[in-house]
């Protein structure tokens, strides 16, 4: 397995591959890999089979994260990352420095971002203004860098895999984009690598969560006619704010692809909720 | 010669060249070709080789123009740029539609931007605020469809080329941009699809523009030290507008890569300007 930190190194290999008439799959992460990402990498390997190249990036993207956000504090271990994405069958991990990514000299400042204008304003983009654009320009340039012909993305950052296939499509890249399902604990919560953040008595809480979205299928699956998303947001509310450092961001009931607001919540809507655990903010989603 | 209006057609083609192990050369174009566009071609030409593969665009994109320009009176003859693509040696002329290039449907409008924040602000930026917002999502996009390995633009549009190569840069677009020389009619006015609307006595007023661009480099040649860039300003307008239909739009002096004003002029600095010849807005610029 390769490790490259330079963008034309990774460029011109990708470009090699291409020339090879190899398949490239692609899992862009920020590191700190967990069970989620490596299910991504197994199914990047199975799309573009034996022959093709599977590489990921790890890269704390800076864009994407606001000025009041955890940047510094979020988990790095690059280290481990490599481990891991060997024993995946990973080809090449790409990890670029900031200096590379976005370069800063006097005469050539960094200027050129990547925006989406449509599903980007609910939700996270709402809570976090600036961090699809940090997201959808990296991701553009990732793309431009690894070359790949296929980018596996997971079901965990739902609106983000929404606004990327539409950057996609809106933008032409020669590339098509899979979404994995979310892998969980065993009680549910969503793997992420903000989870370790979530010491002592915060780590039991953080389920509200994946009770949030249990009781809300359960409420959808067993109702009668399609139920107010209004109430339906109050109710799920209180039951994860049962939890002392439980407070709820955002709760939101959606048409899956569009991403539009629902005000009646029938089957196949989308729940998507954000719930701040102590001082760690925790996504999750699932269809109802 | 091929003729593609289709994008997913022009992208396997395009991948395909790329299987072949062809350079591609390209030329973005908005149509009504004149011999400016043709040398382009050319320089793509040589720049790809015999065995490489030339591609030239031809799309008048909406996005580029302000809700009061001329979008709708920007000249077009596809079947005359046909004939001259043709005999210019051109493998595949890709003149996609508006549906296909912006696609607005119920469930997806288009909405996804490139932007660029730096360049992007002064000279055509001030005088056309979301024009090259435009141009950059475009580029974007025909560059993910023609999948070029080298892109041929005017020296003309010298501020739109500068803003394109620091797009290339930032996003790190596997490709390379190649700048070529304006082309000018005899009497100095430098090529353009507009210059089809002067008519009757606005045709000769339109030599304001060489005018005023001689006359900075014989003075900026024969000065002792650098001018006030200000004092030359007003005297390039008052030079232009001497023509009873010419108004200066803009007259800016710059370092050329930067686009940096400059308050000192000499030698090697930039001269830009947009000048209004009756109601056909026309831009030049060269190295003083």
């Amino acid at each position: 397995m390769r490790n490259i930190s330079s963008i034309a190194t990774m460029q011109n290999l990708a470009l090699q591959w291409k020339r090879e008439g190899r398949r490239i799959g692609f899992v862009p992460t920020m590191g700190y890999l967990h069970e989620g990402h490596i299910s991504l990498v197994h199914r990047a390997r199975k799309l573009v089979g034996k022959r093709g190249r599977v590489a990921v990036s790890i890269y704390v993207n800076p864009t994407q994260f606001g000025p009041k956000e955890d940047l510094s504090k979020y988990p790095r271990d690059l280290r481990r990352d490599l481990q891991l994405c060997r024993a995946a069958g990973v080809d090449t991990v790409f990890a670029p420095t900031d200096a590379g990514m976005y370069p800063h000299t006097e005469t050539a400042a960094y200027s050129t971002w990547v925006i989406e204008e449509q599903l980007s304003r609910e939700m996270e983009g709402r809570s976090r203004p600036t961090h699809f654009r940090g997201v959808t320009t990296v991701v553009a340039k990732l793309f431009n860098i690894v070359l790949p012909d296929v980018a596996v993305f997971g079901a965990k950052d739902w609106q983000q895999a929404a606004i990327i296939q539409r950057m996609v499509h809106d933008l032409n890249f020669p590339l098509t984009i899979d979404v994995a399902p979310t892998h969980r604990e065993s009680d549910g919560l969503a793997m992420s690598s903000r989870n370790k953040n979530l010491v002592g008595n915060l780590r039991p809480q953080a389920i509200a969560l994946w009770d949030a979205i249990q009781t809300a299928q359960q409420r959808v699956s067993t109702a009668k006619q399609p139920l107010s998303a209004a109430t339906l947001r109050k109710q799920l509310q209180r039951l994860i704010e049962q939890r002392p450092d439980a407070r709820v961001d955002y709760i939101e009931f959606f048409e899956p692809s569009t991403l539009r607001a629902v005000t009646k919540v029938s089957r196949g809507a989308h729940l998507a909720l954000a719930v701040f655990v102590g001082t760690t903010r925790l996504i999750d989603n699932a269809r109802l």
